[in-house]
């Protein structure tokens, strides 16, 4: 009883979480101005454009998705976990501004390189939000279990960081890498999605 | 309960796409810029405009009913219809995009195809969600009872793909057939809610 | 059992109206550019910008309180409120359109007809809606009693419609009855509330 | 049952809370415009930007915290607690707009003050929030211990008052201010957490 409103809800947090991704998500799509023109080589130059909002409204799903798997399995939810979910949420925030810049400037280092950046702060913090989780509910071996996930978290902040590196050689492999990020992430999913599809066939 | 951790929530599922489908439709009407001038013959200037906007809150508006109907009747949902959903959000994200290119110049061709290959994502990527949905839950009679209604997300594909076509004869004509679907959809629907409404008064 | 999935689920149509409206209060306060220079002359000169958001903010805030108290005593809900509702829901995104316009040119005659017209439509919705519920759910007591709000409902579609009326005067006035409107609904409710407050200390 | 309909809902009063604070967070993000160069030094002129939004996202992240807590230890809701909660958000809803000023005039007195305004507009509100909702729950015990923190809520208002007059000294002493009164809140906020996650392992 006492506990019970001492510790932060995790469906409000959830809820509220939903809520900014998917003005992220909405907003991103805005960034991508109709263009002045009408001919057909307008849409051609507007390319790269559609191209890394797909990058990034990719990531900011599966960053849903994982966010959602995690909240399923926890059951206490700490003041860390609620300041480390909104400092996912700021890093997120800044996906928007990222994706306009690179949308404007895709063949330039700077934009890229900030691309990388707003990744690795994303994928950082959802890593410390996972730690966070797991100290507050260690004795739940469900969410140790959901955490063996974690490699994956961690593969991720590096290949942001090589992807920052490699933006001094070509921005293009600064998405490459992102784009490898979004795969892992996506493919092993729909492989599981599959089995379990098979399991409650069975 | 094992599966229970496993699969996706439906609820969440829904509360994500209703966050998105409202942000979508409100910042539509955001690109409804407010006359620069201050006379009536501004207005009429922005009439198509606000046509446009009427046509896109329509189709919007029936995919969250639409949605919200098949979510109902949903009892499992599989990693595929996650992913199957996502992409019909990102297909519905670009719904204000395309609006906007119409809206300002709706008299082209190549704002009227962008707007009809927009449509037709949506509508395939519904169609798909439906398709993946009845692969998760087909042991479910009340699901495949609701499938029935699918021959219409069939001829919305088919309706839009011919507006495309058409686009390069008049875009007024891709506007009219995405309108058509949208009555499609709306006028059966009263049917069915007076139907309803005298089945609940007896 | 039958007709519970028929039926369209107050809950959710409730959640995407919050959705929707959450987003068009924040969204108007987007449209108050800062100003361009730093002198205070500047900020006076935003004043009337202010004013007219203050304005729009509390209508908005009203149709969400109103239509939190409908859904709170409504049971089931056909195609028709869902239609209607979605209505609503339409010409409340046209508030900030509007909005911005009066914001732009207060002076002028247009934007204050602009304005009334939104707010007469969105007004007669909301009548309907309330006509579309009761029609659902006429064997409802509590539902009929809180109906009896609804003489307020016409009232301020007619204040609106003299508002309109006015604006060929003076723009002032629409604005005024805009505000004589916004001033009905606010001062009982907190009469009532205090009521309350009265009964449940008791 | 009678009081049941005439008390508004505390969870639709979050949900809708919690809608609005979302997008102002997303909204404020949105506001970041990418340079316009690529250069390296555009990325260290449009770091001020970048700050300010920090301070306004962390200042929005407190009151979404504080909120929950608050309404997670509430029982019934007035009028007046719901009117209270509205203006908070009105305030909330032009913190977007202060954002923007600063960012575009950091260095200036007038957009300090305006962002110390809308600070203690926002304080102020929910002081009178908390006030409220003590005068509706008066009998509650486990609101009044809540309100323990009040110290806080009001040392925020004098806070951000004494950095409005600093502005005329220097700008930066009103951000300093700001800054200073997220820290109050973050800090002890993380001690508690702390002492939780222990008593919640033992």
């Amino acid at each position: 009883m006492e506990g019970d409103h001492e510790v932060i809800s995790a469906k409000r947090l959830e809820s509220f979480s939903d809520g900014v991704m998917a003005v992220i998500i909405t907003l991103m799509a805005l960034e991508l101005r109709p263009p002045t023109g009408v001919a057909w080589s307008e849409i051609e130059h507007r390319l790269p454009n559609l191209l890394v909002y797909v990058l990034s409204f990719t990531a900011v799903a599966i960053y849903w998705v994982n966010h959602h798997h995690l909240m399923r399995v926890v059951e206490s939810i700490s003041g860390a976990v609620m300041w480390a979910n909104l400092t996912l949420l700021f890093w997120l925030s800044l996906v928007p501004f990222a994706t306009q810049w690179v949308a404007d400037a895709y063949r330039e280092t700077a934009p890229a390189v900030a691309y990388g950046i707003v990744a690795v702060g994303a994928a950082v913090t959802y890593y410390v939000l996972v730690r966070t989780l797991l100290r507050a509910n260690h004795h739940d071996r469900r969410l140790v279990r959901a955490l063996g996930v974690d490699v994956k978290g961690l593969l991720s902040v590096v290949l942001y960081l090589v992807g920052i590196g490699l933006a001094f050689i070509s921005p293009y492999l600064t998405y490459a890498c992102a784009a490898a990020v979004s795969t892992m992430w996506i493919v092993p999913d729909r492989r599981l999605a599959g089995r379990r599809a098979r399991g409650g066939a069975s």
